[in-house]
């Protein structure tokens, strides 16, 4: 699967600085919205952006890894949590809500029947990848399905007019996937990359990191060539897969895209090992407490809007900071200027 | 005028707690806004906390000090802006507006009538205040006045039905003001309350520093004893006395309160020293990039839900913080809890 993304053109930036510096506020004032408007602006290529159909896509699956006993939870509540999402129980339901943004759930590879639950969208690949620790988590066309479909729910979502996707995720054992793919792909020594998930203490994670450090050892060959589609198959998960192929998909129909957390990040970062063009599309959201998450922002070269100390995936950094994307947008298009307000720039004079 | 602000009891922070460590999520994964969930169910002594009508009031006033050249921007700005605000198309008209808060803008001091604009609230104590570098900025009955005119703006939101209030403020050379609040009220050195405003480069910062060295200078008896209603009148802006006065009633009324940036922080601070339980009230909207701001967030044990670089004012961070606030009281009203979804908790048992 080829992926044709590229940046947006960069005629525009000096006239959108200027919408920017002309708004009635000292220069600057609006600090990281100001670049964040800026940025938007150029995905849209347009001084007067619009932010159509926010919608969040939470992808759901099993993993393999789960049994080996690196999460604080059983692997069964990933399916309880999708039981969950569908009844609109969960966090990522208020928020998505409460901020005006459209959320579907996905069964990615998630373990049992989400047949009584028609709002569970099935994209089932098979019921939970393979334990890493003992072959790939999935097979290369399994990888391939998965992107594929990702992309497929990126250009449904494109079609209906929507220009903003974010993605979330679920999945029990889902961290140690994504911290061996930060590890594998940017070279970074695993214990950076390893956190505690969803609350292991320190028995839990440094038994997580044994369990991993022992897995990554037995695929040298994928380790030493990273290949990032290799990587994915070897060490991702559905859910991980699925939300590359919908962030590299929408970053080809031009879409703002919203990164969520760790978990996210990480499927970002295949995502961009293989179309780094991507990268101009992305607004990091917030910066997770999972340790590995800073240094991977700092990788991607992310900028996050929100340092909550969230670590709950699902979306809920991107469906929690989507108001400051749209206040990003709204005082651009909205906002006087200093000389349709008649009041004085910084020189003294009065602009009307 | 006595303050009679009492703290809420924390009889209900067990039963607070309990609420959200049974609700569908890893323990503690909503990071800080579960703290603020908890501090706005104490406040509102409920497990189910409403938040009602939010508000923001932008009060404006001209500063005396602004003559000796503190300020990047003329005088005359204050003014301008006031009418900017009239017009909607300031930031915090922009902000308010997007996150459903309702605004009101008080003339508390400018220089110049808005007898044309009915929107204004006339609360005009004076035309500025005095230049502190050359005597005190109000008398103490103007800063009475001022105290008892923000509280009477706080009583009437409150009377009608609003619990949730927001303040802001305009006024060239208001960062002047609130530096030498701090230094004289928390003990810090000059040169660490002092920033650069709307964006003075590092010569004008210096002269700011040696103009407000001075300036304190002229007022021994005042630094010495540093009584808070005697420091507020001698340095301070009637915004930043009325701020104060509506920030202390509305605590009074148990309504919760949005901290916005510097000067905001300034007022509070003059409010802490008067009724110390006034700080349960607050929510520390975010962190501003005025030098000082960090520092005075120390002070008053403020952690600050955004960190955008922002140094604007206007209440702009109250208006772009409060879906968080809604955030907070959502997930607390409106998450499943392990029991109801069925979902397994982390000691590995379905909770149904």
């Amino acid at each position: 699967m080829n992926w044709s993304i590229t940046a947006p053109d960069g005629a525009l930036a000096v006239a959108i600085a200027r919408k920017i510096d002309t708004k009635t506020k000292p220069l600057g004032a609006l600090g990281q919205l100001e670049a964040l408007a800026q940025q938007v602006a150029l995905v849209q290529q347009t001084l007067t952006p619009q932010l159509r159909q926010p919608h969040v896509l939470v992808f759901a699956a099993d993993h393999g890894i789960a049994q080996a006993g690196v999460s604080q939870y059983p692997p069964e509540v990933t399916h309880q949590m999708v039981r969950n999402f569908a009844g609109g129980g969960a966090a990522i339901n208020v928020f998505c809500r409460q901020n005006g943004l459209g959320l579907t759930i996905v069964d990615a590879g998630v373990r049992g029947s989400f047949a009584d639950l028609p709002a569970v969208r099935d994209e089932k690949i098979a019921e939970g990848t393979h334990n890493f620790a003992q072959g790939p988590a999935m097979t290369a066309a399994q990888c391939a399905d998965a992107l594929a479909r990702g992309a497929r729910l990126a250009d449904e979502l494109h079609a209906a007019g929507g220009n903003v996707l974010g993605v979330g995720e679920m999945g029990i054992g889902n961290t140690s996937s994504a911290a061996v793919l930060m590890h594998v792909l940017t070279g970074r020594p695993l214990a950076e990359c390893v956190g505690r998930g969803t609350g292991l203490d320190a028995a839990g994670l440094a038994r997580k990191l044994a369990v991993l450090t022992q897995a990554v050892g037995a695929h040298p060959a994928v380790v030493d060539a990273a290949d990032p589609l290799a990587v994915l198959a070897t060490f991702g998960g559905f859910e991980i897969a699925q939300m590359a192929g919908a962030l590299l998909r929408a970053a080809e129909h031009r879409m703002l895209l919203l990164i969520d957390g760790f978990i996210a990040s990480a499927a970002l970062l295949v995502a961009a090992r293989l179309a780094p063009e991507i990268l101009a599309y992305c607004v990091f959201c917030h910066e997770s407490d999972e340790q590995g998450h800073r240094l991977l922002l700092a990788e991607l070269g992310g900028r996050p809007l929100l340092r909550l100390g969230l670590r709950l995936g699902e979306g809920t950094g991107c469906a929690l900071a989507y108001p400051l994307v749209q206040a990003a947008v709204n005082f651009l298009n909205e906002m006087a200027s200093f000389e349709s307000a008649g009041v004085s720039d910084d020189s003294g004079t009065a602009a009307d």
